[in-house]
């Protein structure tokens, strides 16, 4: 039986260099936990079979939800997309996140973008 | 399509009364989100089939487990229990945590104690 060791998120966003690259840094059950950091924003995009949970550790996350809405969400906010939601994370300034979602959850939904970032690429061997 | 609202942490943690109690504070894909606040010892027992996820947001935790092993937890680091192993979290002053866990994982496994708090007195409706 394979123990982790406790995970800084502190320490695990430090090591994180590139915006829009989340890094796997857990899993508990069938879902990832990751870190990220975000600036600007990434694009409209929806999970058509899961939900996704930002959790904003440091700086200011603006989501702009379907329909005109939008969440803020201040450092230790944390907001579920439910699946099938079009939405599109603004960070005006860097922000520290943590993202629970599934394994599987492709982080752009079915969107093509030159910010999307293979799974392979989030994972600690990469 | 409900939305909830963005969710704050330390308030989520500040409405909850009593030790070892958890609250579901989200829902992520098949986990829940809960917040706890820990005093003492809780009991020795495993989830034979879930994994379950401590992240401390105040205070310090350990986390006893199996083989005369254990963990110490910081605010802003977390701890991922895989499923089957023994553990027996501890806290010597007060802790607030993040839980997350299989909507259907029994907080005290299959060991039935004082502590033990039914999954319908964590909800919100509760």
């Amino acid at each position: 039986m394979q123990i982790m060791d406790p995970v800084s998120i502190a320490e695990a966003l430090e090591l994180v260099k590139d915006h829009w690259t989340p890094r796997v840094v857990g899993r508990v059950n069938d879902q990832y936990v990751k870190v990220a950091k975000l600036l600007g924003e990434l694009v409209w995009h929806a999970h058509d079979n899961e939900d996704e949970m930002f959790l904003v550790v440091y700086g200011h996350l603006r989501i702009q939800l379907e329909g005109d809405r939008e969440v803020l969400l201040d450092p230790g906010q944390f907001f579920i997309v439910p699946k099938g939601v079009q939405h599109n994370p603004v960070a005006e300034e860097e922000v520290g996140i943590v993202l629970i979602e599934t394994v599987t959850t492709a982080h752009t939904g079915s969107v093509e973008s030159p910010r999307s970032v293979p799974i392979e690429r989030q994972l600690p061997s990469a």
